[in-house]
């Protein structure tokens, strides 16, 4: 299981590979929301998301023999860049199952950083089944997107420096804010801020009609999605918490948070206009959450945007929708 | 003058306040421009872009009660927030001379930080004869954009970091493209790099029709520009060098880089696609240079985005013009 001492090893072999993304703020968004915003932009790490870290953290810690056969992985998107991309840092073959509904850029992006793309339809198959072939067949260890305690650990360094940076800020309590699918980010920054910041509480943030987290955490136990698309935050549509993360959260978590897609995109529109940063509509979903449903929090709300890539088409929407 | 005792005391002055921006890097952009590109985006600083910098370097050395009066600062937006966002948080009063075709966020922000905002024709009227009276009525301290130490000094500071953080990525050798418009980012830049990574080479990037800092370092002497608007790249607009700026910019500074309108606008649809940042027109003509004019350059180039602060329309344009 992963703990702080994994987590530790982690940001030892992330080590100048990851980016630190940096904190930031504005006076034009703590007044919107009532109450002190700091965001953490994980849009800016490599391949525009989190995912990179979980990704180069897995493989990293496979032996030479077995990592040099290959990976794959199953992912909407962000996962599949950041493992992409942490094979071919290491020089080793990558193979990636796509939904075939997911979005143009991160296909083409994921191609681009080397890998094999094989895409599935979301509805009628399983992508468990693909991966599970494919990995037989060919010898490819696969790197679960969240459901996978190197994984997560990778991902908890994202908590590691938002403990180290808030201390910077003079913060010593906040509700962080984290956008929620199978919950390996949310999980990891977890266990990250007990060890390292326990007067931090975690939440979760997800779009309405796809609140399984937070429902399973209201009712302690796994709850599923009814739907599985149809929604702009593509990122984030697990069906359901995973079996290693939902304990985490579980254990750790105030109650979720759930905000609407308009929200999401106003919350693009503000991170354009006052952090002038990209950040997609699942990556925008708890800074939407600590602006537009803050009542609940605290004084110091963190939000984590957890990725920004974000077709120019529904950039353009949240820019005509919300243009102040 | 400015020199390296009085960047690294503008440096702590500074410490906590300015943001340490991270250097960013994509191998799409790599690819474009057929050799490694690393991006310093100021457009992350306080305020949207490196003019807090300055603006806090200059405030924060005045005595306490030349300070208590206030500063009164002319410019086309950028400068405005950075001196309207400092002189708040010393909580002082500020009063902003602006021109009237300022892109209206910048307006807009520069009244929100607090600023009293006086609106001028950039055509018909002298911005220095109206700061000159207010000044003298009010016992406002003038902050100048640029022709001045200590304002110099802070900009500096980026010079200092971009030395810092090259060396994390083991460069030794680069050539670092900066946008122009009066030189105090510039020759800030120049003066840093000279003291802390004397194998780097600075070049200015202006836009076509607005390049009087690459004719002037060419000719050796002050050169002005014959329009003084028309261009989207509003921030970058001054009619020529400054009588301090252009000393050390002529003595640091490698050939200048023009680029195109439409360069500058692609710059900004890649910086969306492949960095996650927002930058406006006038702070991508270095990224659009490193890119697109790159073939007299070297194997390195690191890139200053030095602003974000652009109008939605704006940015909707260049996503339309460059989808790709």
């Amino acid at each position: 299981m992963t703990d702080i001492t994994m987590i530790e090893a982690a940001r030892v072999r992330l080590e100048g590979q990851a980016r630190r993304t940096p904190l930031l703020s504005s006076p034009f968004l703590d007044e919107i929301a009532g109450r002190r915003i700091l965001v953490k932009p994980e849009c800016l790490q490599h391949t525009g998301s989190f995912k990179f870290r979980g990704a180069w953290s897995a493989i990293s810690a496979l032996s030479p023999d077995v990592r040099a056969k290959g990976v794959i992985a199953f992912s909407s998107g962000n996962h599949a860049q950041g493992v992409a991309l942490a094979a071919r840092l290491h020089g080793i073959p990558s193979v990636i199952i796509m939904p075939a509904d997911a979005p143009r850029i991160k296909i083409e992006n994921t191609r681009a950083y080397g890998a094999e793309v094989v895409l599935y339809d979301r509805i009628k198959e399983s992508r468990d089944e693909i991966g599970d072939r494919l990995s037989k067949e060919r010898g490819l260890t696969l790197i679960k997107p969240f459901d996978e305690p190197l994984v997560i650990a990778g991902q908890a360094t994202v908590g590691l420096e938002i403990a180290e940076q808030a201390k910077e800020f003079g913060v010593e309590k906040a509700d962080v804010l984290v956008p929620v699918s199978g919950g390996g980010l949310l999980s990891g920054i977890a266990l990250a801020l007990e060890a390292r910041a326990p007067g931090f509480l975690v939440h979760s943030c997800e779009p309405e009609g796809f609140d399984d987290t937070a429902r399973s955490i209201a009712s302690g136990k796994i709850e599923r999605n009814a739907q599985l698309s149809g929604s702009l935050c593509d990122a984030i549509l697990s069906p359901q918490p995973g079996d290693i993360t939902f304990p985490i959260m579980s254990r750790l978590c105030g109650p979720g948070l759930v905000v609407t897609e308009d929200e999401a995109l106003h919350a693009i529109s503000l991170a354009f206009n006052r952090l002038k940063i990209v950040v997609e509509p699942g990556g925008a979903v708890a800074l939407a959450a600590a602006l537009f449903h803050g009542e609940t929090l605290g004084d110091t709300v963190i939000a984590v945007c957890s990725g920004g890539n974000i077709d120019g088409d529904v950039f353009k929407l949240a820019l005509d929708k919300f243009p102040g």
